[in-house]
């Protein structure tokens, strides 16, 4: 067996439970294993401002550094929405992480499960099959340049750097090269010149990669192509902001968001975290559903290169909706509990 | 009957086919009601730089400032395209025509036509009755801030002034009071400053519509609920980059692009245009789809306050539609050349 530092960062919301979940499937592959995975917890978000007024605090910080890994629940709470003038909100505990850690890569998977077609707002037809694994750029950009407000107005800087691009780039067509050989560039290269610079970057990484298709293609018309034909994509790789929109817009085709993992990746470390969200109205009832989070931890699995151990807690996710033990979002009656899909996993598994 | 200068610039790609069933219309109009509408016609986009080597000739800018209002059919070509290093692209026409002539709000209605929703990639429950207004303001944001290079990346320069939110919200609205009285700000107030800003702002004139509920999304969720659930929107109001992604999005949803209108509205005048673009594939065939740019003519004759004349105009491709008298895009079986369904439309409102 192997042993681990996991940072584990529950937030906000329906965070803590869907996190706690997470940890009873990994604890599973460990005993069955042998590896030894040592967990250090830490706050961040909203329920961290409430502790030490930072969304971020030092010891957080330190935690994931230490780490080999770290799973992360939520974040957001709508006390700080709707407050443009907040000076602390939960979302910059978020950034900072990104920023801190170096986190670079964002990575998505979009999976349509046939077994949950029917729950897509798409037509079957449109999104049987569906496979996609978006690459956001998550440290660069418009959101992180300097901002602020003018006399009468309000500024943000975008920029990027051949740097940020390059190992992005390289990221995106390695992991094409194990799917079905395809990138498509998103960007807005008839606007802007830092997209003019993604697709003058990528076009130079992309010769180093003879085995796999460049596409480029303007934002706007990848927002109508993921609802129009999503098929049609394979790994898709964007900069910051147009992989917020992108990767949230495909991430609803499939059906249910409570099925998406997703990992950000750095040099030192990586974040594995449900697309979900902090989903307030849920916290604390025991009906979130776990299955996100569970697939987030296969992926730290899979970056830690437990690679058998990533499949079988797939194995055991696939098999907790064959047999209908999910959640009231994916069930055709009333579900089951949070933590009795967990149960179901981490038993599978053992 | 009345008078009026109309501009006319057919563009690029299928652009002069379907403005000339357009024009065919507006005679039709014309000679119905005793109206007269003196064209003058000018070159954009691609044409114009093989005319001139400019994308907006001056003379082109001169016909539109004279107008009391233009028709504009697409832009782009694909020689222009994947060729970032290009000096000189037909985009750049239409970016300064908006930005000399001050179109500062573009206004895209989407609506999901009975006869159609068996097109959309979307199921019938989840659009049958979206009725959309989507208010992108046009002239500022990330568009029209300082651009350039650095030593090792770019850059792109996002600002908003008071004034620039304050005028196009008024106009998203007024635009809501007479329809079900509700406007979606998106934004992205979690990490943008200029997002702030319009939140803040738009909260202020909000003050002026009392009878007006307004709701704030973030871009992303935006995304999202465009497929989960469009009909949850009334007016959407948004930045510019942010409204070529949100809008282009939207107009997927009803199954056809070749129905959906544009207008680009300043203060001294305004640009009508069919959202669909050039289509260069289907060039000088005679098989592209009219109705989006007649219907954008019925938009300018609202504009120019001709209102029982643009009722008629929506009545007559109405009839086009429930006749099957449509291009083979929306035709069941093989359709309608481009300029029988404009006589159709042209001869119903004679
Ligand atoms: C919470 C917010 C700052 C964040 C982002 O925009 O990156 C979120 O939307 C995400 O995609 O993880
Ligand atoms: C052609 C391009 C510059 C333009 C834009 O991004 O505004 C187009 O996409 C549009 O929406 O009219």
């Amino acid at each position: 067996g192997v042993k681990k530092n996991i940072g584990v960062l529950p937030g906000d919301g329906i965070g803590p439970e869907v996190i706690a979940e997470a940890i009873k499937v990994l604890d599973a592959v460990c005993s069955k294993y042998g590896h030894k995975f040592t967990y250090a917890y830490g706050h961040v978000g909203a329920v961290a401002i409430d502790h030490t007024g930072n969304p971020l605090p030092d010891e957080t910080l330190a935690i994931c550094e230490r780490s080999d890994a770290f799973l992360f629940g939520a974040i957001g709470d709508p006390k700080y929405d709707n407050d443009p003038k907040a000076k602390v909100r939960p979302e910059q505990g978020l950034l900072k992480l990104r920023k801190s850690l170096g986190l670079y890569a964002n990575i998505r998977p979009v999976t349509a499960y046939d077994s949950l077609l029917h729950m897509s707002p798409l037509k079957t037809e449109k999104i049987k099959g569906v496979d996609i694994v978006v690459y956001r750029e998550l440290t660069g950009g418009i959101y992180f340049g300097e901002k602020g407000r003018t006399e009468d107005g309000a500024f943000d800087h975008c920029t990027y750097s051949n740097y940020e691009i390059d190992r992005i780039a390289h990221l995106a067509f390695q992991s094409a090269q194990n799917r079905k050989k395809h990138v498509t560039l998103v960007d807005k290269a008839n606007v802007l010149e830092t997209s003019r610079l993604w697709r003058e970057r990528v076009n130079e990484v992309a010769k180093d990669y003879p085995d796999i298709s460049l596409e480029c293609m303007f934002v706007d018309n990848a927002a109508m192509q993921m609802i129009q034909n999503p098929k049609q994509f394979d790994v898709i790789l964007t900069e910051n902001m147009f992989g917020d929109i992108i990767s949230d817009e495909a991430s609803v085709i499939g059906g249910s968001l409570g099925l998406l993992p997703s990992a950000s990746v750095g040099d030192k470390t990586a974040m594995f975290e449900p697309i979900h969200g902090s989903y307030p109205q849920a916290a604390g009832k025991n009906i979130a559903n776990p299955l996100a989070t569970i697939l987030s931890a296969a992926m730290m699995l899979d970056h830690l290169n437990l690679i058998d151990e990533a499949i079988e807690v797939r194995q055991a996710v696939s098999a907790s909706l064959r047999h209908g033990m999910v959640t009231a979002d994916l069930a055709r009656n009333d579900g089951y509990s949070t933590d009795r899909v967990g149960d179901f996993v981490a038993n599978y598994i053992a």
